[in-house]
């Protein structure tokens, strides 16, 4: 059965974002130095349409990752935008420009309902109102059999985490500190059968995997 | 001259302590999990006079901390026993028995003066009612050129952190949640120019090295 993968930046003081988070700074104060590890890489650069970049022990991590998804789901905040109900006259399309990196279909877990939203390169935005449960059968059912990323942020991996639907949760701990945001960890107080199974150490981030027991 | 070197094992989510400290727990609820790759080393138990134990990748680590080490701060809560004043009767001798394993002179930041204690096996544990800064000078004058280890908990290392004194900070890092207790990087907001230098990576736990640039 395909797999509910949690894959996300985390600082040593256990944030995913920094403090002050604005449609301005959607990462919060700092929050962009959870991700140069990432933007760095000639995968993710690629990926995201731009040329050049580097090819280090963290390319082959990004590679497992990208590798084998079918699906993806994130949160409202993530989504980004306005918060509230969408804009009717110009509604939000996402921080990806017209050709998001996902080139499949990604559930956008929020409270206002939303027509699917249809981007070029095979990314659609289904936007989920009825729950996590419900985000995760969709999800799978558009996987086909392929495993599905959870994305972030914070709230939405600690809905997961604590309803023990997780089953590979994959932190990039990277080796700053943010002092105040959101935190990963935040109202979790259990793995749910969690192992850590492999550390991938490098001077910028340290990949951690978790596998289901 | 001689470093300040901040040793302390930490979880997932940035605890140093479990929830719900106590005399009967004083590492709260499920804190000794931080310790136990510690504990099960040969050189840990044979520095506490306990025979048998293992070797593996983190003896190694635990060898680099103990050499060169001259002298220990920590706070006191650490050092443990009753809250407030020291009873007349019968004073708070330490966690460690008659033969503490440290072997040099320890100083215990509290608010409430007391004469050194000298135990067995060179240990004496002085109590410094007069801030970070005098403990630090003291413990760098009785440290007679070699380091000084930041031993916990939390709070005192909060305090040197944020005063910008640590030299090298030893993290060990356990793959598991507490879901609550002390937080090693509560209000502390920047390294100070502390830099990752060094992650070893095993099952049990990972240990990163901060070197000040």
């Amino acid at each position: 059965m395909s797999k509910l993968r949690l894959q996300i930046s985390m600082s040593l003081d256990g944030y995913t974002s920094g403090p002050d988070q604005s449609v301005k700074e959607p990462l919060g104060v700092g929050g962009e130095r959870l991700h140069q590890w990432v933007v760095a890489l000639r995968v993710w650069r690629t990926a995201h349409g731009q040329a050049g970049g580097e090819d280090n022990e963290s390319s082959r991590v990004l590679e497992a990752e990208i590798a084998n998804t079918g699906a993806t789901i994130m949160g409202r905040h993530m989504f980004g935008g306005h918060p509230g109900g969408w804009d009717a006259e110009k509604p939000w399309r996402g921080w990806w420009g017209a050709n998001p990196p996902f080139h499949h279909p990604v559930f956008v877990l929020t409270h206002h309902e939303r027509a699917p939203l249809a981007m070029e390169g095979g990314t659609t935005f289904h936007f989920i109102t009825n729950g996590i449960e419900s985000a995760l059968e969709q999800a799978r059912r558009a996987a086909g059999g392929k495993d599905i990323a959870l994305a972030g942020g914070a709230n939405i991996c600690q809905q997961y985490l604590n309803a023990g639907l997780v089953d590979e949760m994959e932190i990039h701990q990277v080796p700053v500190l943010l002092g105040g945001g959101e935190r990963l960890f935040e109202r979790v107080t259990e793995l749910h059968g969690l192992e850590l199974v492999e550390t991938i150490a490098t001077p910028n981030v340290t990949h951690f995997k978790f596998l289901k027991r």
